[in-house]
């Protein structure tokens, strides 16, 4: 029989606790300690069940759902894409998530994932770059100054010590919203008026546009030798930002194969083009950069197994912080094979009141 | 700009909301309604975007997601399968879903699917044995006596006005306990200690057993001509109810093939086995029963368009009747692209509290 009193309940971390929670934990931690539980997660990668986001495309945008296991737990996350939507008010990408019991299959957390999806994209770059980049990057150009642009600001300040950075957007407004957001904690902020100018100097480029079509954000001459791009903005069929030319002097280094071939920068690639897999070159099995001179590209899609890492770390610091309600999501009879019986004594109640 | 005040709100159906609305719909009304949505849903089937379920399968149990979309509407549901659940207490099933627009990609409704797929389940074979059943029909056995076992005679009898059951399951409280919540409905019913028994004079027989298993719980010689059979509790691979000599007798009947081939019981029969796609004989291209004796099976596995289909009623019924709480669910900043500068405002806002 139930021996828990609250099987029928599942925390849930609302928008606004979750701005708690970040906030409580600080922005600073919050981002490290995600791109540990990251690189915790991407180390054991051959552990998880694996497939490619399933993907619900329409004329407006795509609506797409990304689960994964360790065997152990279950997360899916619910994201949508769509373009247009700034347009009356709505974010271009929302998302929740859930994170489950594989044991029992009993849903163990329900959050709000769009403001933590920006953290984990964020964190997720800088966990790359730290393996990728040049050791001693300071500067990085932000070329796409929307929504994701703090965040990977952020974490490329606390993970790897970037504080010099130069903003690129076409919306000029956007670059002064960018440039607002992080005074006062130790950038060197240079605003910029055009793509050649926010590279200039630039160790890191990180591309993050929200157009979904093919565009060329990055030329083929906008890229010296031992820069890192950070390809964040092209991540679905159709959607781009690098020139190709970039692309075959890179070496190349994504998440999951299967999906960045069909949403990532290397869809402007023949299927054989080799890439390297993010994973093993942080279990050491593949190197990552191998010269100050090379060109290193992460053809960052965002991957089920980023927000798995979120969805657990989320579980732990609200476990430790609160900041979450308790939902009557499942349904609990007295007796599990008795679901009708419940309706029943929920009749009998109601008659009574 | 935004100009709803409340785009970060997501209407929200708990379990005992749930109840409360089935109550007050009434369970009859309830099911012949949802009964009537999953039929118009079937006959513009081809509209819809159809992919077999994502399982995520363990040794303990499976977790699915179940997307579809019409073009206006996306939904999914969220599915564990855990045959040992009732031990500590937990149901087997789980469930909740999520409807949203394809416009923007925003959930515009999340609700418990627990109780919700029970009777959407009992709705569509009903709905089935409407087409495939003799008309005349006034009996049938149970055999499974478990939790979908009384919403599958509630469904009957709305649709098809079967008065008369006979139950039987290897554990005899699971038969009384269905017989005592089925009392005083106006049902005939004969509580039996045998399959055997069970079926004598049955015109459509009922299966529902949750063993994840190869089981037989009906064998060749239990199903005499004209019957119905109307198979429920085999639903993924390896578990199966029926021998395979009955499937060899009878018309096949199914949901969506390329899901039906992996779960259903066909799974005991070559890919290339001949079956009929449900929505064809519900939009009459296909003939449904052709004869008093045939043998009919509906291979029943649950598909993501009766799961649509309830969303959709239940989305109908809580802007009627209310009972839903609203989640803060989805981001909504003052500005689309400031999603950043949300968490500025929210730490202000704390520090000024």
């Amino acid at each position: 029989m139930n021996t828990d009193p609250k099987l029928n309940v599942v925390p849930f971390v609302s928008v606004d606790h979750m701005m708690k929670l970040v906030l409580k934990v600080g922005i600073d931690r919050f981002l490290t300690d995600l791109a540990a539980t990251i690189e915790e997660d991407f180390r054991r990668w051959p552990v998880f069940d694996k497939t490619p986001r399933v993907a619900s495309h329409s004329q407006e945008g795509v609506i797409e759902l990304m689960p994964t296991s360790d065997g152990t737990l279950y997360g899916f996350k619910y994201v949508n894409g769509h373009p247009k939507n700034t347009r009356d008010g709505r974010q271009t990408v929302t998302a929740f998530g859930v994170l489950s019991d594989v044991g029992n299959g009993y849903p163990m957390l329900l959050t709000e994932m769009t403001i933590l999806t920006a953290l984990r994209t964020a964190a997720t770059s800088a966990v790359a770059a730290k393996y990728l980049a040049r050791p001693n990057a300071r500067t990085m150009a932000i070329i796409g100054n929307g929504a994701q642009s703090e965040f990977q600001a952020r974490a490329f300040k606390s993970l790897l010590g970037i504080d010099k950075l130069r903003l690129y957007d076409i919306d000029a407004s956007a670059t002064r919203k960018c440039a607002r957001n992080l005074a006062g904690l130790g950038f060197t902020i240079e605003e910029c008026t055009s793509v050649e100018e926010a590279v200039e100097g630039a160790d890191i480029i990180t591309t993050v546009t929200a157009d979904k079509q093919y565009a060329t954000i990055l030329s083929d001459n906008h890229v010296g030798p031992g820069v890192h791009i950070n390809a964040v903005g092209g991540d679905c069929p159709g959607k781009t930002e690098l020139s190709k030319d970039i692309l075959l002097r890179s070496d190349i280094f994504v998440e999951y194969p299967p999906q960045t071939r069909i949403e990532g920068e290397i869809q402007q690639l023949p299927a054989e083009h080799p890439v390297i897999e993010l994973w093993q070159v942080m279990t050491g099995e593949t190197e990552g950069r191998k010269s100050p001179d090379q060109i290193t590209l992460f053809d960052s899609v965002g991957f089920a197994i980023e927000d798995f890492s979120a969805l657990r770390y989320v579980r732990d610091q609200i476990a430790e912080h609160g900041m979450f309600t308790e939902l009557d999501l499942l349904a609990d009879p007295d007796e599990p094979r008795d679901l009708y019986g419940m309706l029943l004594r929920c009749e009998k109640k109601l008659e009574a009141a």
